[in-house]
């Protein structure tokens, strides 16, 4: 049982975390901190948090768990907020799409208090955001991977991987590096594919005709392009190095397959459809 | 009421459109033809279709209206076998994704009865194929564009926005080069965006992770990849020329967002991400 549980950002992953956590009963108290006065004030009313305070600082002073559910540029100032007032025994952890520029940040913010940093990302966010879109349910069946360092505390550990656990998610570890590069392929990658193509059939002059023509498909494939804005800018500030990696070998794949369009290469295009479709059918089950 | 509808391609378009009509009570027989063995007996077992001939040529001797359903580059074939038994009063229409290559392949194979084709597009298609994938409600609240031309006959162009208006689609007309721009934005390049990015990620040596690691996100961006690989080749092939100007674009867009997080533009990318947020949100609403 957490005596007190504090969520900096009560948004659609902090506050699914929070209901979560409170339906369990895992949790006495629950203290909510944001920089939107309407969502927090709507996270109280909601019943999500107890009570907010003004700053992270305030809120951690007799925390037993502090989660920061922040977009990724924002950590590292949370994390140097938090330093000075938190307890020895406070475990924090946090929720960025990114692990190694948040390690590196925690590291440097926290000092000794580092072992007590269970770096952490639930892959279960949507295309909505805001605490009005959190639900105890968001977790369930989801996959949580942690990725903590040579210093990380083993019972800091085990409790997140408890409390995860506890929401209904499949926990797994790995080290933030390899998280950050399966991350760029598995999610950051495909965010962005989606962003420019939507940006792109919005600027086009037949934009009505467009949208008006599109059918389940591009419905699907432009979802996630719906999502926080600030929240996949600072993804792509922060994992910058593996996107462009990915970027450059999409750009050269997309390259091949319009000279095999040019070309009228059939064979090609049917050899790529059908190992893209294998792959799709393999590691995607519909329901 | 249809005395007899043949249905050259009884997949998840060609089916569904036979179901919707028999469930309306717009025709009193209904005859299938296909490649497929496996495919064509269950369509009778399923009563999809009355029965089966062998070819298109067998089965459209007295036929009031013939729906050609089959991938896009095989239309033109199908025509050809066609054109000789058709009756004068036959309507012909087809289904396919790409227009002006149809209608083309139409007037050449066709000659004076060109006058009874109506060149059609339901945007209804998902990534499922097949007739066990036939619905008759596939088409409700969904668009079907049709595309005459100057020589169409007015009451061939009626008998067919009739019936689809009777599936429960709204039908709507455009010329056929319109149809082909507005469709590789719509659905051709989404759909060659999604099969390079799911083949690219089979490839890669951590693809068990990053399937393993993939959230909503991913399942969304990549579900059109699971369609029929012929039926997009040969959309492809027959829309070259719009699918590549898009590309085009699409691979400058990509560029200028590779530049953007090279140089830590977070200020692009917020723009960029907010402007395509902004036109998923206006042109598509969620459940």
């Amino acid at each position: 049982m957490i005596n007190k549980l504090v969520i900096v950002g009560v948004g659609l992953i902090g506050g699914s975390l929070a209901r979560a956590l409170r339906d369990g009963g895992h949790v006495r108290e629950i203290v909510g901190v944001g920089r939107s006065l309407g969502n927090i004030q709507e996270a109280v009313r909601l019943g999500v948090i107890d009570y907010a305070e003004a700053t992270p600082a305030l809120a951690a002073r007799d925390a037993d768990l502090v989660v920061i559910a922040v977009p990724v540029g924002s950590i590292k100032g949370v994390l140097l907020e938090l330093a000075p007032v938190l307890s020895a025994r406070a475990v924090v952890t946090d929720v960025g799409s990114v692990k190694a520029p948040v390690v590196a940040a925690a590291r440097a913010a926290l000092g000794p208090l580092f072992a007590n940093f269970v770096p952490g990302h639930p892959i279960a966010g949507t295309e909505r955001s805001g605490v009005g879109a959190a639900t105890p349910d968001l977790f369930r069946g989801r996959r949580v991977v942690l990725t903590p360092e040579n210093e990380t505390e083993a019972s800091a550990l085990a409790l997140m991987q408890t409390l995860w656990t506890a929401t209904g998610a499949h926990v797994s570890t790995m080290s933030a590096a390899q998280h950050d590069t399966v991350l760029a392929a598995s999610s950051h990658l495909p965010h962005v594919l989606a962003f420019v193509l939507v940006d792109m059939l919005a600027q086009m002059n037949d934009r009505s005709a467009v949208f008006d023509c599109a059918g389940g498909g591009l419905r699907d494939v432009s979802r996630v392009a719906a999502s926080d804005p600030t929240m996949w800018r600072d993804i792509c500030l922060a994992n910058d190095a593996a996107i462009l990696k990915l970027l450059k070998s999409y750009q050269n794949d997309l390259a091949a397959l319009a000279r095999a369009i040019a070309s009228g290469d059939g064979q090609r295009l049917l050899d790529t459809f059908s190992r893209a479709k294998s792959a799709r059918d393999v590691h995607f089950i519909e329901r």
